[in-house]
């Protein structure tokens, strides 16, 4: 390891929690380089909903770089692009109704924001996005103006500009109606409130600490854009792919964002890829007038057309991942109903899971201890609160069971409990 | 090809210019749906120096699959990160003397830039970045602001800020003494320019149309630097990996950056990855300060670590590509000396060479000429005006050859040259 | 007129309401250039709190130039200037057990706004300032990025920048508890919100609408401020000098700004003049740092000193405007109970009254019908909603009566009001 | 002086040279508490062309006073604002054929200024604004953008943007041809400057050295701006007012700007005044698009009528400035050729005129002997290099001898020169 102490920056940070080698991994499992499994509820922050080295994937992706099929083409055409495109409208788009041009922004998640919010300003010719408390969209310098964590802006070096930030679903508790601040900051001209060209917006901020933001108000956001002529972005950049069950997050709410973005797990595979999406008529780039070199990266597009074809051609998947999500949230449920002292509860939808803690360090506790037993767990939300579940959504339910009974032995071993009086 | 028309943004570019479903890709060669090849003077944009589905590199990377190695461990620590870290310092650091830490900011180069700036900004408390006339630097908002192109940076939707732009090598004509402008306001307190973080350059300006800055510049500016206390970053995406000849392309100069961008052929595959590089006192990142979902993409490190060892070991490939540099070059010019009424003329170091023409529309049009006649060849610079030749470096003498009189005629088919009176 | 029309630009305002020439004007009367009497419940937009042409101010000011006394000394020691700033010390600062120091930042509010905004910025080594909804600044672009109407930060060109908006009291119709957002935002580190540097408010919002901060919020605010560590910038340019009873608007609620701004009656007779005041210690400036032209405008001084002297030397003229407050307070009440129908409602403190409707377009049909019955009365609120009395201070009752009479029948006249079922 | 240093900001900077109170002046002098007289070669720094208390314009701003006429009236009609309008319309833009409207932004020159960069935001639709090295435009945000000092942009506690800074006149000594950078900006759509709104310029640069502008150079400006479409803006709050021979400094050029800036002198008696000019098609603003408390403050126009009428109603007034101004140059030259050591020249045209030293601190060292000999003068540039003579251009001869005198002593006794070998 004196490797990465010598040569790597300090801004490396999972491998100071998981101080192993990593050499294999297979559906939900990874291996060190001393053979042991860690069962991975984790699944790369999200980008291996299909599971380490899926082999119906394996098998195309192979196959494809055998043949010596092209590797990288830009946004030249290729046949596993056209390939792709063909697939994500018919297995995807057209049957959730979903009229939308698909750019190829680049490889990373931040790349399919970036292009969201250059469009989304592009097009209403206005500057200020709205973002929410806790959001996550990426360390680039636009996507971080959108981002709330205040360690990560701080990085930027530059003030972050051109944006506003607006209470998340709940933020303050039903202490207010919905939206009563945003409303009130739209409607009123002398508010100081610039008129917005975007809202972005995550349906369940990951990062953030598993919020789940509910239909309802899903849909009045929805609403409340389209009164005002804002166009709403959906990150599904975490949640879609199925990890809330059906292919995109905001399915649920029934309702259809002016702009979507995908990545992470779209390629099915780890392969970087990442998708924007937006309603044909948005389409107003200039040829070239975004570009990036890695935006045409054959082999995601292979694994992303498999995973399509193998997962998204009925609801198989979608009920499972549901059944799967419950099952987990009950029993997540449970354990928390155990340690009301560390002001234990659970959140999320499908199978993005949350059990957050009140009690300061508890859930770090937890992670660390359940990583002593094998199982990778991260944490999230502001202040680490959040023991973070993201398992691949092929893990099996008994599977499934190992790691919450790992969690439920990691949270007796952990988490303090003061004594009953 | 309606699958592309239907469903794809119309920011897609280069499809525009080469109309053909390309599949397969051999070395120097890519072959479209048909079978027809195509001589291959692009190289993905100098993301393939060593060649499509390199051989040696193609072996390590099916093995690498095919044993269910890792693909994506964002920053934990991984076998195939280890072996490149560690072949990346015995290779490419030790011998040169680059006491450097490596930071693995993301897929793309923007990650790589933004990650720089930051850095930059975070180290000296400073804003103001200085770029280039013409300079390129990628799409992200950060960097953005660094990049020259109007079209570009009308796509962002705000003002793009924090950065000045001054005059690139020899971009007044020979007119001024170098750096009499930045020195001037540099020693000025008066002068408007706050002080800035840093300077981004490149060595070769690619996407600017080849411009080539001397030896002597690139030592003037890193002195300037060191004087005034400002750090210089070298973007080396696209230049480096030996498209100069040396595995850096500020090598040839004899300057140490203090921070150094690698991207494009980094991995040799065409796979995405990103290094930001800085001398070791520059880290003070803090843990996490600055993360990314592909970060740790290790089939990239695995081709990584085959390229360096196959190619970087001894000087044998340094001096190949100088020699075929030399050859290339003087066949250009041998070229452009017989249109001076077209004003024709070369620029170029190393394997990126251009042919650039005065006459409008006359590089767009040798390029269309050459894509009839089997040879992909971009255009660069601000108003297209350079046919530009970034074959891989692994091209064979006779198919540069071979290339180069496809160019030949290319000109002669498409420059218009006036009547001799 | 036609001098004006051919002449001046169409940015010209108040005279649109008001197509009269005035040429003279004593106490609370202006008159045209035909000798109509005006009676003035405008009073130079809260300048000439004393009245116009106040008799104790014009002796001295006239006294102070036909002796041919220093008129312009930027900031150079002067007599004029000693004596203001140690009555100043002697009548506002000591008695009120204010230590703080005393910065000329320029002649205009504006400029005492722009002071305060850079030294907050400077002190903290902050950017982000909270403003508050339907907050009014100034027109200078940092001013008027804490200025909340749309129309006149739509005239700044360029986006406005470094600010967070925030709720001012009561802005959501007590829906939500004070403080409830902005306090959850600096207590999430992952709010969004970069920690500000200060906080700039209005007491009571003049050209928002005559919107009354309450004592308990103006104190919750300032110990919010002083548990996070921002600095409290009270903008007490409309409603410093008596406008609400105190000399300082701030002072009935108990608390003590960081730093505060005052223009408008400073000078006490309509002459340019403006302080930025903040306490001892963060008095960080550089000599030069900040500078003008006519910050030492030395007639203002001398008429700023007899108003002190003359007015602020023991609590009359306190307990006067509190009582002829109240009686105006009570007045308007009566008048707007009569017209439920349109919404009436007051709003105020001291002398700084308004008279609301909810009816659209009543409040300047008021106004209006005032001017056609000799009284000037301005309109203010995002929707020119309110009719806003700001009569100077010295008005007599009986003038106050008369001008709240003509309020009676302009009302009448104006407002129309649904038959009775 | 305890007052001072007890009550004032740090801030305070003019008294730290001259640490005399001042009490009466009259003409080209000033008095001190005690009677000492100073002879005045600063005038406020150029507030004051027409000398302290000016006996034509006094009068009638006594009788203005006297006679109870509207001090403030904001931008309501008054009649001394129309018979300024009228005066200015007549003696200042009839005669020199310029199609102007006159706003009245407020009463300092960053007001003149802030408006300016407004209205050419607003009206191209574009951000950027061109300044040029040592300019100097005020302290409020907007305007402190396109200031070069950097202590003074430090004061902004915000990063300054929109603007990109340009060599000034001569200001790499000759090197480069006239606008070479700017020009090649402009022409190359890589530049990576973005369209400009406009260009602000001092035809002399006061605060920047007494930097001057040649003819060629503006008229080289002007043909830029118009060949590009960009807005040309005079800042002429300084040099305007007849300090260079005639009303407008840049009529001597034979130019027109778009937008001209006027302030300091125009009210001719030290009262705050400041005035926008431009174009008729460029009055694009709104009713009440910008606005301001002291934008109609009449005794000011009662003194710049007066002032008009004075000394523009003929060619005498400006006659005499130009022939003066030779006369002190042609002393200050005989003065500097003494001092080659030292690097002693002069700079200027008509009445501003600037004594340059390469020497660090003789300029500093000339103004404190000239202070002790009973003389104001002021030092400026970026290292206050320069001894600054702005007279009132209504000093006598003698009077200017007499100072010129003094000047001649204080060079004498201040200067080091080196002892010849």
């Amino acid at each position: 390891m004196e490797t990465f102490t010598q040569l790597e920056s300090e801004v490396r940070s999972y491998c100071r929690n998981w101080p192993v080698m990593f050499n294999e991994a297979r559906g939900s499992y990874v291996y060190d380089d001393s053979g042991r499994p860690y069962l991975d509820f984790f699944a790369g922050a999200g980008s291996l909903n299909y599971g380490h080295n899926n082999p119906e994937l394996k098998t195309k992706l192979i196959d494809y770089l055998v043949n010596d099929s092209i590797v990288h083409s830009l946004d030249a055409f290729s046949v596993a692009k056209r390939d792709f495109l063909k697939t994500f409208g018919e297995v995807v788009l057209a049957p959730r109704n979903l009229d939308y041009k698909v750019q190829f922004p680049g490889p990373a998640g931040n790349n399919a924001v970036e292009a969201a919010l250059k469009l989304a300003r592009k097009y209403t010719g206005r500057e200020t996005v709205i973002s929410f408390t806790n959001g996550f969209h990426g360390m680039t310098l636009g996507a971080l103006a959108v981002t709330g964590n205040s360690m990560k802006r701080g990085g930027a070096g530059v003030p972050l500009g051109h944006t506003a930030t607006m209470p998340f679903d709940n933020y303050m508790d039903g202490q207010t109606p919905d939206f009563l601040w945003l409303r009130s900051l739209l409607e009123d001209s002398g508010s100081g409130l610039d008129k917005p060209a975007a809202v972005i917006v995550e349906t369940v901020q990951g990062e953030g600490g598993i919020n789940v933001a509910s239909k309802g108000w899903l849909r009045g956001l929805s609403a409340l854009c389209e009164e005002y002529g804002i166009l709403l972005i959906v990150d599904d950049i975490q949640m879609g792919c199925g990890r809330t069950g059906p292919f995109f997050s905001f399915e649920e709410a029934g309702i259809t964002p002016d702009i979507v973005t995908l990545s992470k797990s779209i390629s099915g595979y780890g392969l970087p890829m990442a998708l924007t999406l937006f309603k044909r008529e948005l389409d107003v780039w200039e040829p070239g007038e975004h570009n990036g070199t890695f935006r045409g990266f054959n082999p995601a597009f292979v694994t992303g057309t498999a995973a399509l074809n193998t997962y998204w051609r009925d609801e198989v998947f979608c009920k499972e991942t549901l059944a799967k999500g419950d099952m987990v949230g009950d029993r997540l449920a449970a354990i928390a109903a155990e340690y009301p002292e560390a002001g234990a509860h659970t959140r999320g939808r499908g199978l993005a899971r949350g059990l957050a803690f009140a009690q300061e360090g508890a859930a770090k506790a937890v992670a660390a201890a359940a990583f002593e037993r094998g199982l990778l767990l991260e944490t999230s939300g502001p202040e680490d609160e959040v023991a973070k579940l993201l398992p691949a959504l092929t893990t099996s339910v008994p599977d499934l069971e190992k790691g919450l009974d790992i969690i439920d032995e990691s949270v007796r071993a952990a988490v303090k409990v003061p004594l009953a009086v």
